[in-house]
């Protein structure tokens, strides 16, 4: 966790289940495999904080040095728990394996410790409920690894911290928007959230998306479900139909479930998203029953391949144009006998875009279209949308991909 | 960064500058915005470690409390620097908007520091070279928006630590394998990186393939890469073909030079992946000279109408099935006149297969095919591989992606 390589993920999940329980997250610290440094920092945490959680360090290598710099910390001794290592002699026995001698350093346990059991590795967890100085302090050795630190902490732990802390309870919300700037959220939902001071509002903004997450405890959940609730409906209200969740749904599912509900499906020609909005669709779960899938058509001549866009067309308005952008979300909707077919095309960068038509026209400028089968009561129809994305090639894709599922659940808003 | 939600990329960033000049990293801490934490973790940072840098916590409201931390754990005044008052006024002159009040803060200066000026932003940053007790202490103050703290960091920050710290010349190489185990790597290599104490080998695992990465700091920059060079080398003796990337690239990046290579095209018709595959071919830039694009097949019906699959033989042996996977390489690859065509179809869950004969198959069964067409001394050719991916459909998604990516760049290394 000190290399330039990996995230820190423990912390966040931790952080999360800590808050539910109403605790908050004032520090956290990361150290190096270093007895001392270790143990400085477990002093410094314990003295600092009334529940420190540490993670990692556990397993059998010398390296793994929690134990030790907590039990220093804590001015407790360690005994070798003898039910633990028979547990470990036979997971190793299980396996047909001898148990390396260094392996017994696991069983090592502080002095007053519970033991946490791993389900899903070697290195057992400790809970120590104690007092230093005058303070009850609570101190916890999670195993690094996510998958073995989550279902311990959810086996283990979060019973034994809520059966000892004040009673409480946690709702959440969150509030999705796409393309929206996160200032002018920010202006028009501040006025409404700031009068809830028993909420917590944070405001998210990143890949052309805005969040807003409520979290409200109260020593009954009705009562925090209620503020919770009665503000989001307000935040709703302000921002109309700019929310296009209102239960943290992702974007792709919120379009594929207004799909499902119409009994239309969908497909996509792509051409600088190359497949990306196909991937985001087909990643939901269950997502085959509306999006049927489509073509990516990077080469000019798979436009019409897959899509019959006229060659003439590509040639006379260029490829990232709106009369192409219509005619791929046409032709893919055709051919596929989709509903409503997506096309996108724009100049994703770094370089500009091909000689002829499209020679002067600027990286970032997008086009997305949604064609629509005529259906009773509707007439065959379609929308284009031209963009400019600022930004790298990574970020104009991502955006047009938001553009095109944007432009489909607006346009399925209004076709009740 | 004490919320569940913001992943911390500013620290990796800083992990590997100060790496590269050769400073460890040995603590990193995470505070909230309370002058009394702040504080205390500045005076512990500072007491433990030689060079401190904290970012965030310079804008200018009253949460922004890092200039007065960092001084009352230095012990040293602050004043209002008059220069970087001007040059607000006129930055907020420039846009035609008054300077609230509040931003005079920004202009608050520690005594003994030089101040780093912001390109991106309105918050400057300090740099203080001081002496505490008989020790000497950098502290560096730097904008939390990464795009500021990285900009300052180059312009303002690097050069004055090189001139700092004793002289050294970092090399570095990246080594990435895809599809075998960690432990495989570990067993196989750490025989021969033990024998370079002085090369710093970090193994990562993840996303289906190993990285290696080789760091070693010398006096002088010929001796630390040739060191780094000679142990790469002898690792890509012992890992042989395994090893895709001896530079760092990643895998498309590596099979799409291959392809530019050998003057040959590519295109795609993935099931199970629904445009993974093609989306992160056309993420790398420059990618529309080799992968014309393709289809994706998600219904069955399509896997026909773009990729010429007899409907018999979807019907008969299912679509996740040896037969479909070859039919849908070879169809693209027809169908778009391409050199070679990759054909994915597989179960990726979490529901079963499609009623049939796929309904018995398992969930995280995938083939992947390519198929060459007949070129100067080689004839029409196709390759299929069967493989159980474990996990989630996110997880199974990924591994098919790379199973397809690995083996056309195995097919590739035999035409030369």
């Amino acid at each position: 966790m000190l290399t330039p390589f990996r995230q820190d993920t423990n912390s966040l999940y931790l952080t999360g289940e800590l808050n539910a329980l109403g605790v908050t997250v004032a520090f956290k610290t990361i150290v190096g495999d270093n007895l001392e440094h270790l143990t400085g920092a477990a002093r410094i945490a314990i003295a600092r904080a009334d529940i420190v959680v540490f993670s990692g360090g556990l397993g059998p290598t010398e390296d793994d040095l929690t134990r030790e710099a907590a039990a220093a910390a804590l001015g407790v001794g360690i005994r070798r728990d003898a039910e633990i290592l028979t547990w470990m002699y036979k997971r190793f026995a299980a396996r047909r394996m001898a148990m390396p001698e260094n392996n017994a350093r696991q069983a090592d346990v502080l002095a007053g410790a519970e033991v946490l059991m791993n389900a899903n590795g070697s290195a057992p967890g400790q809970y120590i409920d104690t007092v230093v100085g005058r303070h009850r302090k609570i101190v916890v050795l999670l195993p690094g690894p996510p998958k073995e630190l989550k279902a311990m902490f959810e086996a283990e732990c979060r019973g034994r911290l809520r059966a000892t802390l004040p009673d409480r309870h946690l709702a959440k919300r969150t509030l999705r928007m796409a393309l929206i700037p996160e200032s002018q959220v920010d202006a028009r939902t501040a006025p409404i959230y700031k009068r809830y001071p028993d909420v917590e509002t944070t405001i998210l903004a990143g890949s052309a998306e805005i969040q807003l997450h409520f979290l409200c405890a109260k020593p009954n959940e009705r009562e925090a479900r209620a503020r919770v609730d009665e503000l989001a409906e307000k935040v709703e209200q302000e921002m109309g139909e700019a929310v296009f969740s209102s239960q943290g749904e992702s974007l792709e599912e919120v379009v594929l479930l207004m799909l499902g509900l119409r009994h239309m499906t969908l497909a996509a020609a792509e051409s600088c998203t190359g497949g990306l909005l196909s991937e985001r669709l087909t990643a939901v779960p269950g997502s085959s029953r509306y999006f049927l899938g489509g073509a990516v058509v990077y080469a000019d001549r798979l436009k019409t391949t897959f899509a019959d866009v006229p060659e003439e067309l590509v040639r006379s308005e260029g490829p990232v144009s709106e009369a192409v952008a219509r005619a791929l979300a046409e032709g893919i909707r055709r051919r596929t006998g989709a509903a409503v077919g997506l096309g996108i095309t724009g100049i994703a960068g770094p370089g500009p875009g091909a000689p002829g038509p499209d020679a002067e026209k600027p990286i970032g400028l997008v086009y997305v279209a949604a064609s629509f089968a005529a259906a009773p009561g509707f007439a065959e129809a379609a929308k284009v949308v031209e963009t400019r994305i600022s930004g790298d090639r990574e970020r104009i894709r991502w955006w047009a991909s938001q553009h095109a599922l944007e432009l489909l659940r607006r346009s399925l808003l209004e076709r009740v």
